[in-house]
């Protein structure tokens, strides 16, 4: 399957998780072998050969795509989770969204100055949550940082909530 | 890396998430590369070769190894997850815990009879959350259920959660 194809194996769930807004389910993607394989075949094309040495999954569909994709280019994977999922010594970090306040964290030693990271979650909305992970890894200050989403919803332009100077990628684009 | 090397890696965290509790920390494998390799590639040599088409990942630490292993062996992945989070309609199955009751969710067209299934969480304690989720699945009638995890804590006896003809495999054991 090619990953314009995948498109076709996303389900639009209405109303979820609140009225008006048009869900886009990826399960029955990932679900579906020929459209995992295409997901992380792509995913692998993107990053391979640049590097990569951490991949970050945000919690917690973002640990699917950004698992795969650290085993594919013999990265290490590296969670990004809500508050006390964590075991070890956290930074966080507190971001805004429509309604209230969360705050994400990440382990202190997670990343080192020298690792190239991508950073990955499975959906592009508003981009509020991945600012925040970016923020909190780039406070570690790693060589260089890409952000990397499966799917992209352009309409809400989550571009805008990242640097204009990092790669912001994604595979799918609504 | 061997797998047995891999146990090097695993951090030990006390008193989390509770007073007296060693927690295994799987992160620092998880981070690296050579130990993250050995666990997709243990995985793999397990469940190739067996027609596996799906591999049920339980939020959130077993959508790691759970979507690597899929990926692998060209199989789909479908998480169970906690309740509300599955946009589609779900089957749900709630179980006691030390204090109170959990429950989790999957998709209720996320199985089908001719599948055969590994289900996979990071590590087996108790067991109870891995039991309910062998009997949402069981409910879907699937041809073949496994069940595996990367870390398995003998001395709870976990094992005793689950039918005795079911095949349990771990990859490390303390």
């Amino acid at each position: 399957m090619k990953i314009e194809e995948v498109k076709n194996e996303i389900r639009d769930i209405l109303d979820f998780p609140q009225k008006g807004i048009v869900f886009r389910d990826l399960t029955t993607a990932f679900k579906n072998p020929e459209a995992l394989t295409a997901i992380a075949d792509a995913l692998k094309a993107k990053y391979e050969g640049l590097g990569v040495t951490k991949v970050v999954g945000i919690e917690s569909r973002g640990f699917i795509g950004g698992s795969m994709l650290a085993r594919d280019i013999n990265a290490g994977f590296v969670p990004v989770r809500k508050p006390g999922k964590l075991p070890a010594d956290t930074i966080s970090k507190s971001y805004s969204k429509e309604y209230g306040v969360d705050t994400i964290e990440i382990h202190r030693d997670a990343i080192e100055e020298g690792d190239v990271v991508v950073l990955h979650d499975d959906l592009l909305a508003t981009g509020g949550t991945m600012a925040a992970a970016y923020e909190l890894v780039k406070s570690m200050n790693p060589k260089k940082i890409y952000i990397n989403f499966i799917v992209e919803l352009s309409e809400l332009n989550g571009r805008a909530a990242f640097p204009a100077d990092v790669e912001v990628e994604s595979l799918i684009v609504y």
